[in-house]
């Protein structure tokens, strides 16, 4: 199974390259330029656009929707729910990021409208976030996943990811140490990453972005996700090797390298996925 | 003529060393950061301002206009036409980047209105958005020209701009493989730049404000535009040579870092400039 | 006190990175990603949020709270005075960063409200800035110091600091060639730094984070501010040692580098603090 997943997910990353899908963000201010610089990196075409008057427009020239919630505000929420709609109707991927779900009611009601009115191919958040949207006891703290939420073994987070998956009818990914894909029936861990990721802002961000970006061409959302993470694992440690000891700033530009560079080659020798 | 324009264009940077003009600039929030960034890199001083409640006195103390449609909105629409008809009281050359005309109702009308209202003394664009100003058939995707309108001809964009040159009476920039400034009478080519500046954010932006910083200290707006582009396609150059094997997040870095080391002797060694 | 001042700096060093406050920012849309980077290089975790629904509860998690106009609007002015009561409620310490006051009314008038309605632990801007708030006349050049306000004298600085701090009851940090930090009674000088930082944009505001992070752990608010300009001062000259030759993309990336590796020993060897 774990070379069945590699060749496809090398397979995800020619297709990216070749077709170069748009993928309409809307995002917040702190990681959109890192988010842009990614979804480029891995080869797709970035557009961001807010405006609730042509959110509907770009959004259906697009292949993948991102929609994260790191920088709400009243005017980006209804041009989400706009934007998310649109792409509902026509058939467009729309990957949720619900950044800082339990930390404020604002937060909160915006990420219980986003699940109402909207179908999500992915939704990814860290374990915080996940355990909010399950209406367990979560202790976000600011836009990181708490300690005692992580203190949660590995077991219970794919119970959680799992239930939601069938709740939502989406793949569900947990981002973590061992990072967690579920489609409900299927699950699959990934442990490719580098703590040293959580040093730079925007890790998780770049995570959603290229997910949307492989959900513009692939057809299962779940692997989709799944290639996601481990890019950007991967990524996190092949930059740990080059630029780790050189600080935060270095570690940040040889992520988004390593994105670049990444091949089928360095999907075969570094994944580190199970279908757990 | 060739060695004219160098001369030229290294008196002008000087000219921005010595005099560190003010660059006003209602921008886009994707790639703001890279814009400030570039504005110092080639020695002007960058400043970001969009309250309908300050743009004209901040303008007012600027040298010149940067206004980029990039993630418009209707509250910053506004503001940008309101710090245009101030600079043009004022006298205080704009420059105008219309960031995916063709590709939505709102960046259309918005951009008819800044050219109904305004007079600006530089629009650049890629292929897509100046085919879209000239009314012809464009097929913009996204923010990226389309691979049908880059077929167009050289000597097709060569009379696109020369005719959008005349009929706003100002310089008209399109930037591609092969840079095109008009001024209706005069055309000049560039021939400088490298691929990978599309394989990262905001190169467009930067261009933009690169331009907004010569306009701040020339007096032919043509030979600003000249300038601007001149000195993105020798750093993308460079930046390639110096990075380009190291990866997107590398090369973005270096191509600031060559900015801020262009000099009169790299704009005579490397300036591939001719009148058309 | 040399010696004090090191070792103390040192111990809130360590502080933050055992302790990881969390440090709410409403800030500009141009240096933001900068200001999450450096929070989370010193050790510090940021959180960006500004809509007035929501600050009150994310200011409330926080051990700090940063207010940056530097593109202020007239909704986050009302997002940015919401928090601050708040944070003043709950005795959360304030860091205030006047970007460009005295360079319009909309600026001077909201400088103006905060300074009655808010009470700061810290106060941190440039020469311009913290002498328009003097009511001073102060002639300030977009969101830079003005030649002619940097010419004052270093001994007229120290007093305009010190005369502010006891008028506000809060640490007044003036950063320029020597960096001032008052409290009234006692007034810190800082000789660190690098005239390179000035070539790049969001030194200040990321002096504010800093400023905003060590307030986070630190009960003497001077100090915090003391540290938080040392840091930036040292890891700006580290940061020219090792990358200033190769320009300014590579210098601002050595900062963060810098910021993430400052230790006690770098404190001990080259800080350059006196009481003046």
């Amino acid at each position: 199974m774990d070379n069945n997943v590699r060749s496809c997910i090398s397979g995800l990353m020619n297709d990216i390259r070749r077709a170069k899908p748009l993928v309409h963000h809307l995002t917040n201010y702190v990681t959109v330029n890192d988010c842009a610089n990614i979804t480029l990196a891995i080869g797709a075409s970035p557009i961001m656009a807010d405006d609730i008057e042509e959110v509907g427009e770009i959004v259906a020239m697009s292949s993948a929707l991102v929609l994260n919630i790191g920088t709400l505000n009243k005017r980006t929420c209804e041009s989400m729910l706009a934007a998310g709609k649109t792409a509902n109707e026509l058939n467009i991927p729309v990957v949720f990021d619900p950044v800082g779900a339990g930390a404020s009611k604002l937060r909160n009601e915006t990420v219980r409208m986003m699940l109402e009115q909207l179908t999500f191919s992915v939704i990814r958040g860290n374990m915080s976030e996940i355990r909010f949207i399950a209406g367990l006891h979560a202790t976000t703290k600011g836009v990181d996943a708490s300690e005692a939420d992580l203190e949660n073994s590995l077991q219970s987070g794919i119970e959680i990811a799992s239930v939601l998956a069938d709740k939502y009818n989406c793949a569900v990914a947990i981002t973590g140490a061992t990072d967690i894909v579920s489609a409900g029936n299927t699950t699959y861990c990934i442990e490719n990453g580098h703590k040293m990721l959580s040093s730079i802002t925007g890790t998780g961000c770049m995570c959603t972005s290229l997910i949307g970006s492989f959900c513009g061409v692939a057809v299962n959302k779940q692997m989709a996700a799944v290639a996601g993470l481990l890019c950007m694992g991967i990524a996190g440690e092949a930059a740990f090797e080059y630029a780790g000891q050189n600080g935060n700033g270095s570690y940040r530009i040889a992520v988004i390298d390593e994105i670049s560079k990444i091949n089928a080659q360095t999907i075969q020798e570094r994944a580190k996925v199970y279908e757990a």
